[in-house]
Formats: C-alpha cells, structure tokens, sequence
C-alpha cells in the first residue's frame, strides 16, 4: 500500500478519489490541493444556479444533509486534508516529486508522493476574438464566473445577450438568461447544427426548433469575428461573419481544453486533444500517476477511437476505479459510449452512441429509423409523443446510436438508458425488437417506442420500408416533381390540399385499399401520415399493388412539426 | 410459404401476428378467431378504465389515430379477416384441422390451416370459495367486466369492497375503486406481502404502506373462506379465516389460467403452470403450431426455469417473432428476466429479475443493497428520493435483481430498464458500479442511484458494509439490547432520544472522529442516518477504531419512514 498520496484537483473526481481511498485505509497520507477556494461543487449546476432553480451557491457546493463541503468538512467528516489556493507547477517524475506554489503567498514547496492523481479537469476555451477580455465577456469556467453573471443579470444590467457555441452548456445558459431574467439571447455557432457533437441532423433540428419557440435566436454556420465595447469595458455588440449582434453580455461556451500542460511537461503522453492518455485503470503512461475525469482521453466503446467527454458523472465513477486501484484492488474503467442528456426548456433530449455521421467517419455503413410515439399507452392521460432516432450498421445490424427527444424528460432518458449501457456488448437491431423494458400503461406502450424503433429500423434494412427524412422530403419536394399521398383523415388533410393543390393527394387508410387505382403508377411519391406508422402501412400496401417509387416520410406529420414548424403553417 | 393460418385469439398477440405476416406476405389466407365480440383491445388499461383515467371504454379499442379497432378496421385497413364470436374447439393435428363453434348459433365448423397460431391467453382464476357467483363478485376478465364494474360504481352501488389478492391487477383495481369513487376498500392477499411475485420483503413493504397511506386495507396472510350474499344474489359480506368484512363489490385477482385445455387434448405440451411450452422461435410441441402471449410459459433467462408473464408488452413483442418465423425468417424470442413495472397512487415501482427469495430457491447466494437517493441533482429543484433494491449473487457477484420505487415514476423505471435488458448478458456489481446512464442535473445526481446501489453492493460483498434491513433493525432492536448511533444532526435526532433516552446515542458524523471514545465498544449498535451514506461513512470510521459490532441501516431515516412509518411517530 502507497504512503502518500497527492491529488491535484478538489472538483469530482479528486475528493471521490480521496474519500473512497480513506475508507479503504485509514493509514494512507492523502493530500488534495486546488488552485481555487472553491471546492467540490456540482459544476454541472450553474446553469440552474444562473437561470434560478437554485438560489444560492452554496446548494452546489451542499451534500444531501446541507453540509458545506469546504476543507473543514473534508477534515471532520472524510478524513481528508485540502490545500485550497495551491497549483501544481512540475512533476519530477524520477524523483516522485511535486512542486506546488501556494497562490495566496507565491512560495512554492516539494512534496512527495507515492502515487499522484491528476484531477486537473478543462478550462473552457476562450476563443482569440478581439474583444474576449472584455468585462461582460464570461466563460463558465467556475463559481466565480458564475456569480458574477447572476450578479449582472441580478442588477438588471443585461438586456441583450449573445451566447458563443451551441454545445451543452451554451444551450443550458442561454436557457438560463432567456427564462427566469428575460434576456434577450442569440446564440452563434460555427457548425450548421446545435450539439453538434451529440446529435445527428435530425433530431438537432428539433432542439434547435425549440429553443428558437422559447425565443432564444439560433444563428448557425456563423462565427463571431470581433466584440466591440466601450472605453469603459462594457460590452456593446458582437460583430459574425454577417452582421452585428448588439448586446451586453457574452457567453462564451466553444469548448473546453484539459488542464495537462504541466503533465505534459513531465512527458506524460497526450492525445490529439490534449488530454492524458490513460489505460483502463485509469493509469497515465508513469504507473505511478493516475488521472482521471475532464482532463483524459477515454475509449469511446463503439468506435474504438479515443474521445474527451467531460461529466462529472463519468468523473466521479473514474474517481472509485482509481482509489481501488491504488489500493491494490484492479479495477477498470472501460470507455464510454458518450451517453449524454440535457433539459431544454420543457423539453428532455438524450443520447449515446455515434450520431449517423460519426458512424460514417469511423467506417460503419449507418441505417436510422426516425419514429414518433407516445410515451406512455396512448390511451393514458398525460401521454405524450416522444420521437427517437435509432442507428445501426447496415451489414453487421450492430446498433451504433441512439438518440430522442420529448416533453416527459425522464421517459426520454428511460428510453435511452435503456440501450446505452447495452450498445458495449453488440448489441443487434433484432435484439431492441425485443427488448424488455417495463410495461404498464402509466410508463409505455405495449410496443414501447424502443421495441417499434427497432422493428421499423428492421423494416428499413429489410427494404420493406423505404423512408426519407423530414428535410430530405422538403428538399425533394420543393423541386416540384414529387407529390406527397397524404394517409390521414380527409380534415387533417385538408389545408395542405388547399394549398399544394394536385401536389397534395389525400386517400386516408382505410379507403386505400379500394381507390389504390386513383394513384399514379410511376410518379415518385411521399406518403405522410400522423407518425409514420400507416404511411408504413400504405407503402406496403402500394409496393404489393405495384407502385413502388415511393418514399414513407418518417415520423410523419409529428416530426414534420418537430422539425419544420414553418412547413405545416398552411 | 404457407398458404392458410388461422390465429386463435383477437387481442394483442393474435392481432400482430396477422398484421405482419400480411405486410411481409400479401397472398397468405389470415384467418383470426376469437370467442368475444370486442377483440383488439388494451386489457391492462382496464384498471384505469374503471378508476376514471380513460373515459370511455372505446379509448382501450382505438388505435393512435382514433380507429376504432374493431373487424370492419382490420378488415379495410389491414387486410385482415377476423371471425369474432367464434371459439376453436380441437385440433386435429394429423389431418391439420381445426374445430369452431360459432357461438352464437352454435354452427360447428372444420376449418384446415397450414399454420396455426394459438394466442389465447388466459383466464381470470375464480377461486371455488361458497358465494363467488353471485352477482357483484367480478374478475378482470375483459371489457364486459370492466363495463360492469364502472357501472356498478357509476350508479353508486358499492360502497365497500374487498379484493382478493394483492398482485398487480388487485392493486391497480383497488386504487381505481377508491381514488375515483371512494369506495371503502380492502386488499385479502393470501401471502404475507403484497405483489409476492414481483417484489422482495423490503420494497413490497413500502407499496403495502402506499396503499395503507391511500386509505386502502390491507390485509396479509389471509383467504377468504366465504362471500355472503342476499337471495337477490347482492354481495354482503366477505370472511376471511380471520373475521368478517362488510362490502357490496368484491373484485377477484387471484391469479390466472392459460386457456390451453383444447391444445393440451389434441396432445401439446403444457407446463406445470398448464401453459404451452414453446421454443424460442414460439413453436410448440407441433412444428405448425404457433404460441404466444399468456397461453405459454417462457424461459426466465436468469433462473433458467420455465415462468409464465402475461403481460400485452411481450404478447406483442412475440407476434412480431411468430410471424416472422411462419414467413420463413428465423427469429428468435429468448425469453423474460420478469421486468415489471406498476404505479401504485403516486408511487411507481418496477423490478427485473428475481427477489432474494426466488434467487434462493433457484440455488443462488443473493446479497442486496437497498438505498435511498434522490432521482436527480439533490440541488435541483423537484428532485425526490427513490429507494432501490439490487440483488447480486455472492459468489459470482452476478446481478440477479433490482427493484425500485419513488414518486417520480418514470424515473424508477429508467433506473430498472437501464438494467433489465443487461440481466441476461451476466452483467455483475462491478459493471454496474461504472454503469453508464445518461447525466444532467435534471435527470440525475452526477452519482447516480444505481451506481451507488452497486458501491453499496460491492462494499457489503466486501465486508466493508455490514448492513442490516429495517425490518431486522426494528426487530433487533425491540429486543432491548441493540443501541442506536445516529449520526445525524441532533435536531433530528431529538424525538428519538426522548423516546428510547439512553438507547438512542446521537452523534453527528463531523463530531465522530473527536467523539469516538464515547462509544460503547463490544456493545451491539445500529447506525442510522438520512440514507444510509453517512451511517456507512460512520461504520468505516467505528471499524477504523475496533468498533466493530455495528450494523448499518440500509437507507436510513428515508427508508424507516417508507417501510415503518409507525416507528417515527415518536
């Protein structure tokens, strides 16, 4: 067993190493050291403390019993002694040396270690825009940063307000600014999606859709190029690519780079993204140093390749593999499949695994099907339509990614959930045909949407279901050739009849199979219904009469509102 | 490809089955028979039927699009004949005939098939106790019953009721009796706990509780010898081996009956449960004959042993595979791990796999963790505690069970799918202990509640967790002997030590480590706190100082509070 232990880092995954290691051993010298004064707080809460749903700042840094976790508390409660305001400066790696510099004083000390923890976690990255130092210019780095908003927004001195990056937590601030202080806000993102990391086209478009329903601005494939400002430092505007965005408040939330360099220095090996390379135990290439959350490369379990993913759930798991392995007891941490979940507005989007462009530029042959159902039986009230996007492998029918959206957050999550954990074992489409899930009518359908997902998936890579997607099919049908076979009731048909005229045929189901002659034989043609569940119907029912140039619109009319709100204002 | 199918039963599997054979085949004869007049409906929405949920009785008959699902509709909009009012009487497996009586003129006709599906389900199991056939004694047998229960309630009639049986179907129907009508309302469960199948001791404890809070009776470990009646056959009275119950409605739940007499004559095999054994593509015992839904036992794909489950989720998960099979593509149905899943008032409550109980009697070694946390960020607003149960094996440290219950429904049940669909993949503590689900504030505490239910596990497995269950704890200590260490605030702690004075020590968990010597050291000692985390903390902390003989109560207050209400009135 290790003498002394060296944490450098007091957020997440440093005290879970310290805590775990200490009720392991009661004997072990552990020392935590931080550059802030601020320590072990939830860092994923700053939105909710900026937007409101906290009140004070000191619920981030709360246990469940109200305790404060500051240096004292990790003394009397944990075992655990933290040197808050100290930075790591250098590893000397031969030695098993530290050098630190007390911030407060600038001395700076040698300690040594038997094994050291790097927990240094990401700075966000603040783009070289000229402009960013200016006051009213945030990151969301800290709680410092955080106060500072909330004070801003608290005084009234924040009207207009621009948000740099679609990510996680530009979405969440943004959020934050728009619905408790009625910040007029635009966010400016660089690629032509919101989360572009986390969501394939689709489904993007409908968080994008519903941000902009909520009044916040999205601006895309747009970068911001200057952000002027008075003598005074206040910010006035934001200058993109174009125009100019008056505003008094930026927030800029474009990335986030790992705080290695100094382990770096020591030769630590870093991957492309600067982040520490580690192995499943969660050891950098010195055995005697462990690292582990925001600042290290994990195996993304699907596609093989390294990633960063930084939350603090992975964190403070990562936190316990490690403090069992520097007690002796081998424990590994895998990888990650990138499972990801985030609250916009009403809404409650979550994914995990690769998006369909992701698949594609790791060598898979990706196959969605894009669904919307109801998440609990339709007949319960309080039943809401949920849509998801389910992935796979065109040869291997391996299930790559998964990724929905609806008003009841945690139905939404319980969906994704439900394959996320699974997509590491190989998961098949044949496989989500008949998943077990829970069933009763307050929590899903008999065929869950998971389990239809899976089955239309199947009918897609059977070619018994030929699809487009929403975008696709507008695309398609602005050329003007196509027409759409519109399945539903004559009613709901009705004013896209009035308005796309021929172009627009209305046969609702259950006449299909009598007027099915009416349907011209050769013309390409799209079939709509309320989700895609009877177009698919209709398909069939066409390809066994012999019309086959036809596309089923997937989702149907709901994810034609998701998606293309201005499409169905007829 | 064959030529002829008939399909023996019209609601959930029957149905699917038709329906995507007819989509993968347009020229295959369907023919479905059924014995009702009202085929193709939601029979678990029965209970929310009666309880006022769902208006009108054709919400359980409609598909999304407000089709009523009835002949004329399979008919015209799937291509699907359907013979209602028609009951199959034999088979005749060399000639490959089938037998039916039309029942409402009692026409018999032989009808060959090429393939043939039975998909009868089951029957409401009507105990033969003196008095069950008077009128107002019903079971949940099917929308006729449920019509005339809701009309006995309309019309103010029943007052006072009692039901027999405590499984999920008794329970849904108690709620709907007392929450919509006010009925006065008692649950006789011939087992010493509510949902014996489904849950364990601990979490059954608090849905007996829900119930009891809800105003419902619920009486254990008790039949029902008798129901009174009044010579115009209105229900009086119930006895029970133990006194007299005054009602004028008794709802019977009291188990079912798989409707396989005819099949078993015409020499298929049946299970002990009377159920059709099938293989994993469904056939039964004949290679042209079809099973599925709640006539069949499936595989429990953890024990290995043959259960029935009937539930409309995996009837229709089947249809898909019987109809896939006759089709000529192999597909597979493996079986169940039992996820289930019901909303007790404001409770949900969903389990997957098997109680410490079955695990035993299946020959496994199961240890279990039960915890109380809250479903997302402590600091978020609407955040609840949920309460899980989760079961390993000792030896293999393989998952054997989970169980969950909290008020936030949907949030139990993505905690127990995010396992369920794992429990045949021999998932154990470890894996899940790194498990990952999706994380924002909104949806989850950054460790989340399974996590740390595994932690918890591992630590017991570890011997460094010595637990014990509240109902062991309260046991122990009305014995007089034990003590208790509560590490809570002394606020909490308070009431406690009035009532119990020197039995009930208090000593914060920040004031342990200065305190520790007042303990009393080879002295029994329970240790409580909010949840179980702190109280573990403290039992670390007392080891570390050669306190060993303490126990740790699993969950802590929260979990007292859920499973012995009666024991914090203090």
């Amino acid at each position: 067993m290790a003498k002394r232990i060296i944490i450098i880092g007091a957020v997440a995954l440093g005290p879970k190493v310290a805590c775990r290691l200490r009720r392991l051993d009661p004997d072990t010298d552990i020392l935590v050291i931080d550059r802030d004064n601020m320590i072990s707080y939830g860092g994923c809460g700053i939105p909710y403390y900026v937007g409101g749903d906290i009140a004070d700042i000191e619920g981030l840094c709360s246990t469940t019993s109200h305790a404060i976790r500051n240096p004292e508390f990790f003394e009397t409660c944990k075992g655990i002694r933290i040197l808050p305001r100290v930075e790591a400066t250098a590893i000397n790696r031969r030695e098993k040396t530290l050098n630190i510099k007390y911030l407060d004083d600038n001395k700076n000390e040698t300690l040594t270690y038997d094994k050291l923890v790097i927990a240094t976690g990401a700075t966000p990255f603040k783009p070289p825009i000229p402009g960013a130092d200016l006051a009213q210019v945030f990151t969301v780095a800290d709680l410092h940063a955080a106060k500072k908003i909330k004070d801003i927004l608290a005084k009234g001195q924040a009207a207009k307000a621009v948000v740099i990056g679609a990510g996680a937590i530009g979405i969440e601030m943004a959020e934050a600014l728009t619905d408790l202080w009625g910040v007029e806000t635009t966010i400016v993102e660089m690629a032509d999606q919101v989360l572009p990391t986390a969501l394939g086209k689709n489904i993007s478009k409908v968080v994008e859709n519903q941000l902009k329903k909520n009044d916040i601005d999205v601006m895309l494939s747009e970068r911001v190029i200057k952000i002027n400002g008075t003598p005074t430092l206040k910010v006035t505007s934001v200058e993109t690519t174009k125009g100019t965005l008056t505003c008094d408040l930026v927030v800029m939330s474009a990335g986030i780079r790992p705080n290695t360099q100094f382990a770096a220095d020591a030769g630590l090996a870093v991957g492309n993204s600067g982040a520490l390379i580690v192995d499943r135990c969660m050891r950098t290439t010195d055995p005697h140093i462990y690292a582990g959350g925001d600042c290290v490369e994990l195996r993304n379990l699907i596609s093989g390749e390294n990633i960063t993913m930084p939350l603090g759930s992975l964190a403070n798991r990562q936190g316990r593999v490690i403090a069992n392995n520097i007690h002796g007891r081998a424990t590994q941490f895998k990888g990650t499949v990138g499972t990801f979940c985030i609250k916009v507005f009403n809404m409650g989007v979550a994914t995990a695994g690769l998006t369909s462009a992701q698949a594609k530029a790791n060598g898979f042959d990706p196959v969605h099907a894009i669904l919307a159902q109801h998440d609990r039986a339709h007949f319960y009230p309080n039943s809401q339509l949920m849509c998801i996007n389910l992935i796979a492998d065109r040869k291997s029918r391996k299930i790559l990614g998964i990724e929905a959206a609806g008003n009841q957050g945690d139905a939404v999550k319980a969906r994704v959930d439900a394959i996320a954990p699974l997509l590491q074992t190989g998961l098949n489409v044949d496989d989500v045909c008949v998943l077990e899930t829970g069933y009763a009518p307050p929590f899903a359908s008999a065929m869950d949407i998971i389990n239809n997902a899976a089955n239309c998936l199947d009918n897609i890579l059977d070619k018994q279901n030929r699809p487009i997607d929403i975008m696709d099919f507008i695309q398609k049908f602005e050329d003007g050739k196509t027409r759409v076979l519109d399945v539903r009731d004559a009613k709901e048909a009705a004013p896209f009849i009035k308005k796309y005229k021929e172009r627009w045929i209305n046969i609702p189901l259950p006449e299909l199979r009598a007027r099915i002659k009416e349907l011209p034989e050769n013309q390409s043609l799209c079939l709509i219904c309320g989700t895609g569940a009877r177009s698919y119907e209709s398909q069939i029912l066409l390809n066994q009469n012999k019309i086959t140039n036809t596309r089923n619109i997937q989702g149907g009319y709901a994810m034609l509102a998701l998606i293309a709100p201005e499409f169905i204002q007829v």
